[in-house]
């Protein structure tokens, strides 16, 4: 049920109410990992900054962890945990770092500085909460990781930087009387069928990748069951027309496209004279044209090779448009896991890997 | 001949001469876009920032652009424009705007801040250098831009900003007596023939997506022709634990995956006391540890399922690694291409793509 990924009213009020006492704080360390971190890092990505600086640690990697953190000034920070189940390792092992920093910077205080974005009754960050009183939002509990950017896990964060929210669910909520996503699963789950085991999803914007990298969880993790669902594949324009486009065009014939291209740039680019005279037919044109056309071109090549494809268009990069879209993802997604005959939720496949890790730690 | 994709002394000297040429400016801007890029990104980003800063633009995305160029102080910086062919639409259409910012702050000053990395002898940025006269490096003929990390197009800039590039190339060198590539193909082909058309390759280092994406470029280019050739995947670790992984256990079983892991950090984070008590082994352990057990228990998980995958493991991230590492993947590239039947050089199915562009942008 997508509209179940909608929170009601009282739960976005939970999650400005959090917000708003989280407001003296210049900066947000956001910890979270998957579906807790890759829609809100989709959005922030796609849409750029804002006056408050969110900071998202799902990275294990030490240098990259460092570097996130290093500037950071704990007494004008605040911290969001987030975990649906409560006890994911790398959260558990990041939150360690980072409240033991607070803890150091800010002594007693640290309590003030931290809210836990988690299952409303069950699991570890919720007990933790209690024992400190921290401030908390919840994550329905029938909503899962990769479904939950229009819950607290995207609303908390964004709402406390300055995005817009009530335009992104407004957005989420206009994709629920979209017919395009059901016909997209359709198209996508017949392509797979006759051997286009490949979805590619590739938006001409490079503020898209993290987008593509989110619906890429969405698609795998929900569909990839019973050896079945196809396997999603982010290409970015016009960088990969020179990394991969190659393949699709000449290699093996198992792959789809989804184009993704932006209508309107706020701020666009214009081509001055060329340095070339060779290329004089650039000048006065601008990035966002010539990104425009290199989607429409290359899906036209590709047709001519029997490679196929469909073009969403984005009227321009906002939380409106954001939210459409992404709704229309999840709701493709469930679409697609009605056809293949999947269960869409959970992830059963990995919770071997999740013990054999625990285990090697511990011994 | 992988050798041949190691420059001769004399291009290595023109390298150095000519970074030391512009060893006054602060901040280079590198113009170039997949090959004469994504090796570069490569390296940089697996080893961190030096004193001297390298911005790449590669990027037809209008507010990416600015974001990258918007603090540039132009007289302080100079622009590498890279391309093997010289006329790539892209290229032309960046270097036509970094070189109007760059006229507009410099005036005539302006071709001391240029230099141009190309085919020794043909094309329009050759012509164009030398009408100019601007400082030059030449890409041998016969390197097409995927083999071209270890010429001028990766050393003028790493050489420049303080890398060290001789352990780059020593290497490089060390890994035409590697047996392992050859190995590496063999297994790939083999597995590619028995249904595992996916190449999942999985470093278990965020510093090393970029080095991932190079390897898509390498592989998919070179060996995506005739209908063969398997589709490389990036999956980055423990992040796609989270995103891609149950796909790989329990979706198509048309996948195989090359783990990368890092064995030693030269900085570690080490987890203190955890939040949970229930996750007390997790105190005392570092992030590198982590990272090591997760892609190891991984791959047990993955062996459990018959999913089959082989681990390079990296002693270090430095510039001997990496050269080593990139060498071998040239060096399998090649291989697998022999067993394949196929030509890994050119990229033939690209041509009507960026003719179809042209001709939409002209008209």
């Amino acid at each position: 049920m997508p509209q179940t990924m909608i929170p009601k009213k009282e739960l976005v009020q939970e999650a400005r109410t959090v917000a708003a006492a989280l407001a003296q704080y210049s900066t947000m360390v956001v910890v979270g990992i998957g579906g807790s971190s890759q829609g809100l890092r989709a959005i922030t990505s796609a849409l750029g900054a804002r006056k408050k600086t969110i900071i998202i640690c799902d990275d294990l990697d030490p240098i990259a962890f460092q570097m996130a953190t290093q500037h950071v000034d704990w007494k004008t920070t605040c911290i969001n945990v987030v975990s649906k189940s409560g006890g994911t390792l790398e959260i558990m092992a990041l939150a360690s770092v980072v409240v033991d920093f607070l803890k150091k910077a800010v002594g007693e205080d640290w309590i003030h500085h931290v809210a836990v974005t988690t299952d409303p009754q069950v699991g570890f960050l919720r007990q933790w909460a209690k024992q400190h009183d921290l401030k908390t939002c919840q994550i329905p509990a029938n909503v899962g990781g990769r479904f939950s950017i229009f819950t607290a896990v995207g609303l908390l964060p964004l709402c406390w930087a300055g995005y817009d929210i009530d335009a992104l669910l407004l957005g989420a909520q206009s994709a629920l009387a979209d017919a395009a996503p059901k016909k997209w699963a359709e198209q996508q789950v017949e392509w797979d069928r006759s051997g286009r085991s490949i979805a590619v999803v590739m938006p001409y914007s490079s503020h898209l990748s993290d987008y593509a990298r989110w619906f890429v969880q969405l698609w795998a993790e929900s569909l990839g069951k019973s050896e079945v669902g196809q396997t999603p594949l982010v290409a970015i324009g016009t960088a990969d027309q020179h990394a991969q486009l190659q393949m699709f065009a000449e290699g093996a014939k198992n792959k789809c496209i989804r184009f993704i291209i932006v209508k309107s740039w706020l701020q666009d680019i214009v081509v001055p004279e060329s340095i070339n005279p060779e290329t004089s037919y650039l000048s006065g044109k601008s990035f966002g044209q010539l990104l425009t056309t290199a989607a429409e071109t290359t899906a036209q090549a590709l047709e001519q090779v029997d490679c196929p494809s469909y073009t969403i268009a984005l009227p321009e990069l906002n939380e409106t448009a954001l939210g459409h879209l992404m709704m229309c993802d999840i709701i493709m997604t469930l679409a697609a896991a009605k056809l293949y005959g999947v269960n869409p939720f959970g992830q059963p496949g990995v919770e071997l890997g999740k013990k054999l890790w625990r285990q090697r730690i511990e011994a």
